[in-house]
């Protein structure tokens, strides 16, 4: 019985199933790196049903809107639980967000980028509820990201052993 | 008794008030996070002494000097110090320096990010000394930042239990 | 007997000198911060055999091509392992690494930042082997870095006790 699990079911949330890297691309790390009782989270982006990267891409205030990128941001938070699941088998092990990093491919000019991550933050207090989902938090605006990703987040959270 | 407290008297530094988001933005995470032994500090801007984010704002290297630059890394600092006494009671506590990533917004062609961090890190080993305030850290250049704010730092700090 | 040692040996790599500060630039930091168990890895840059940092600079996409994106992006990994070295003693008390944080100097439009840092990824995993060697990462572009870098990289790694 997990308890987030069935919080997800509750939200109507569905997780998406592993990254697909786009052609001819390698990824030599992974996407959730355990160490002690951290999980290292990398850096994710939004992602299909099919597990390819989503869109709108490129710059959040030119070809994609405000309302857009914390639609994006929501969507790379349920990339990231998607990964956290696959590397911790349970989503309960997660005792306490830690830090939440939001990177936003920024047109110029743009600077409500916190407007845009509050995608990823409402997602993780929604599902885990505020003690646990508290966390702290940058929302920063980038030159460039992967593929021409909108927003990509990378983050930590605390964990208890396996049961 | 409070040794930094002391210390901050008599560098005359004043630290500001909490964060006033400006209107209509919601902050939905913690400014300061703890975790164990770890306090992990969010994106921090300079602050005015009624709390809200401090210009001259806009790009180093344009709008902003590398000298204003600098005076702002260093009041980014003394926000993060008020966070961290709001977030820990004394800063006493803080056992060691670990991280800084400090973000500049960058006019392009401008390459001299360390030197505006510097403000940071300048104060920082002013307050707690070589020992405790010895600290990883990055300087680097961003595409845009929230509000036009010039400069956005955040890091991580080693904490002893509260007493 | 240091089997990172006699690997690097073996794959003839050579770690270069203490880093070099331009003229002028004061770095009030340290390149490799020890906490602990954790070693957190300050933002670092691709160095000369004199320690002064390496070139090509500029933008990756513009007067860098992806390719010596690549290359600089392994001599940054070169770079980092020499300060790990410097502040372990021993690069055999590296037990795990946690975390890479790729930052590329980035054309407008470029998007292809991951196959650049892969030149940091594929370095560690060839030196450390695939367990202690893998990490997580983000792979992202900057608006600068300073002294025009055209990749600059920062992480943290697990260690051991000195013995």
């Amino acid at each position: 019985m997990s308890r987030i699990a069935d919080r997800l079911r509750e939200l109507e949330l569905v997780l998406p199933p592993p990254i697909q890297a786009p052609p001819g691309v390698v990824f030599p790390f992974q996407f959730v790196r355990v160490v002690g009782t951290r999980a290292v989270i990398s850096g994710h982006g939004p992602q299909n049903a099919d597990g390819s990267f989503a869109g709108p891409f490129g710059q959040v205030g030119a070809a994609v809107s405000q309302a857009e990128g914390y639609a994006l941001a929501r969507r790379t938070g349920l990339a990231i639980l998607a990964s956290l699941t696959r590397a911790l088998g349970d989503l309960d092990r997660v005792t306490a967000w830690t830090r939440v990093f939001g990177m936003v491919n920024s047109a110029p000019g743009f600077n409500q980028h916190p407007s845009v991550i509050n995608g990823m933050s409402d997602l993780i207090i929604e599902v885990f509820g505020p003690v646990v989902g508290a966390h702290a938090r940058s929302a920063v605006g980038m030159a460039g990201l992967p593929f021409d990703l909108a927003v990509e987040i990378e983050g930590e959270v605390e964990i208890a052993p396996a049961t």
